[in-house]
């Protein structure tokens, strides 16, 4: 039949929306970090040792288990030192703590820890709410720290927040991004995470920040994605990003999460919803869906509350499995 | 700075990827019929009127009102005939039902229905267990009802559903959904609704099956898409049916429904979400997205139930609003 009917001029730009798409993606995992840290019921030091320990065994190769902060500001980390100390670290296996200054970052040193995270926001006054710094003053700061976490031979991460919208000032402009973007690089961290705080982006945003971090000589290899499902946009988001072959992608199992100083702010994008959405794709991701929607679904027993991931409903709604797509 | 640095090579394809996205879409709010049908709870009349209403005051102008099926199938349906012969028609709305077959037909006919809707599945296993017919006697008993409609005076929707995947074959041949498509398409049916009944779909799947569409002479300009967010894919999918065109969008207040056939089968992508993504990528549609919550919220209540819609969610919680970002 197909051959029979004449084709009609296409309007699809390209041969393959697709064609810039990574054949597998990095998936770096937040939830003990910026998943549990926000979540109300804190868990205790064993049970996040069995979800880092369960979230490896499902496959995942990049995950952040800690922060450390000071407890007065997030209690549900204060057993950081201990989480950090006692964690296994199988061959193979990059796990990250985050830490905002060089307290932290001493700290993370002692736990053993051969990779950290800095972060701060796009945004002038998320900034100086969140971490009580102007943006210029905080650039100088992470100087220090990560300059020292590189001279102490780790590799240093770093967070921007608030890249697609900001609570307090609303749109942040794509300068600031792209300011910030060159002073980590030029800091020496190796990957930017561009993080969507709280969920307001949308597809051709996307489009227009990526473009604006090729035009400004940003390479898209050191970039990862950080998308909150505040308004459900999370997965249209990472599409667009894989279309420019972004190919690191931050969730968090279940779609813990949120942040704790923007206000609304819902969880991450889920973890096995993004390994589903890539798995159908053709996407690799090395993680094991069973395997990881099992931890998902116990842990919202342990933090008994119904966790948003889709997937996971799905899964726990006993829903028709259906194998891979072909195409 | 972004002059003065030199950018890499592009990796993403085109220029702009949503070159063939359009400017305005239209919404097809599903919510009354395909939302409510799969409810728990049976909305009374009264609220289904005030509910279509609130939806056509939202700046909705294209709705499905209700299914004239019989009661002993779909109990939530039962006051078809009332809500159909009460419901105010406003001029430039155009309300629509569902119609099985010849009996339902005249049912619509008597209410003073405009547009009728008609159902089946690409998948034959599903036509056999949803509507006990195979899909040859689905095709034959539908000519005589499209004809028959289209005699009347009256517009013919037709929806294919399990396009991107069936409960009990699993993947869907696409020649399967290309047959049933210039079948109903020959009938005079004049939009084709194309439904991930099982929210089983993922975003290459949506590009291979919309090149197929046009490989086989299918004009996109009469194609719909009817995504269900089971697995959080549905804002996903969408994004790529707009970067082929694809002008109009099914859609469920609340993120109602679901598939009282498909086993697991959750609600339909939910209209505010859709909105919010459509508005925020500059589509325009017509809705008024704070009209829009405000019915989904009373929904939620009227149902006793959380609805999964996100937006509404990041709106009862009182998300940080944010005006529509710049690009």
């Amino acid at each position: 039949m197909n051959d029979r009917i004449p084709a009609p001029a296409s309007r699809v730009p390209v041969d393959d929306l697709f064609a810039g798409a990574p054949p597998s993606v990095s998936i770096y995992e937040v939830g003990p970090r910026d998943g549990l840290q926000n979540e109300k019921q804190i868990l205790p030091t064993e049970r996040k040792l069995e979800m880092v320990e369960g979230l490896i065994d499902s496959g995942l190769k990049r995950v952040e288990i800690t922060s450390f902060v000071n407890p007065r500001w997030i209690p549900a980390m204060a057993d950081h030192m201990e989480v950090a100390s006692r964690v296994k670290r199988p061959q193979g296996v990059q796990l990250s703590a985050l830490v905002p200054n060089m307290r932290g970052l001493d700290g993370a040193t002692r736990a053993g820890m051969e990779e950290v995270a800095v972060f701060m926001a796009a945004s002038e006054t998320h900034n100086r709410k969140n971490i009580n710094k102007s943006t210029e003053d905080a650039l100088r700061t992470y100087q220090g720290v990560v300059g020292e976490a590189l001279s102490r031979g780790m590799k240093v991460r770093g967070y921007i927040s608030c890249v697609y919208g900001c609570p307090y000032e609303g749109t942040v402009e794509l300068d600031e991004v792209l300011r910030v973007c060159h002073a980590m690089r030029q800091m020496g961290v190796y990957e930017l995470s561009l993080g969507d705080t709280i969920g307001v982006g949308t597809p051709r945003q996307v489009e227009y920040i990526f473009r604006g971090l090729m035009r400004s000589g940003i390479d898209l290899d050191n970039v990862a994605v950080h998308f909150h499902d505040t308004r459900g946009t999370a997965l249209a988001n990472i599409t667009v990003a894989l279309q420019f072959g972004i190919g690191t992608i931050d969730s968090a199992v279940g779609g813990l999460g949120g942040c704790p100083y923007a206000p609304g702010a819902s969880g991450n994008v889920s973890t096995e919803d993004v390994v589903y959405m890539l798995h159908g794709m053709g996407v690799d991701t090395g993680v094991d869906l069973d395997k990881l929607v099992a931890i998902s679904a116990r842990l919202g027993g342990q933090l008994a509350r119904e966790l948003p991931s889709k997937y996971l409903k799905a899964h726990l709604g006993h829903c028709a499995r259906l194998g891979q797509t072909v195409y």
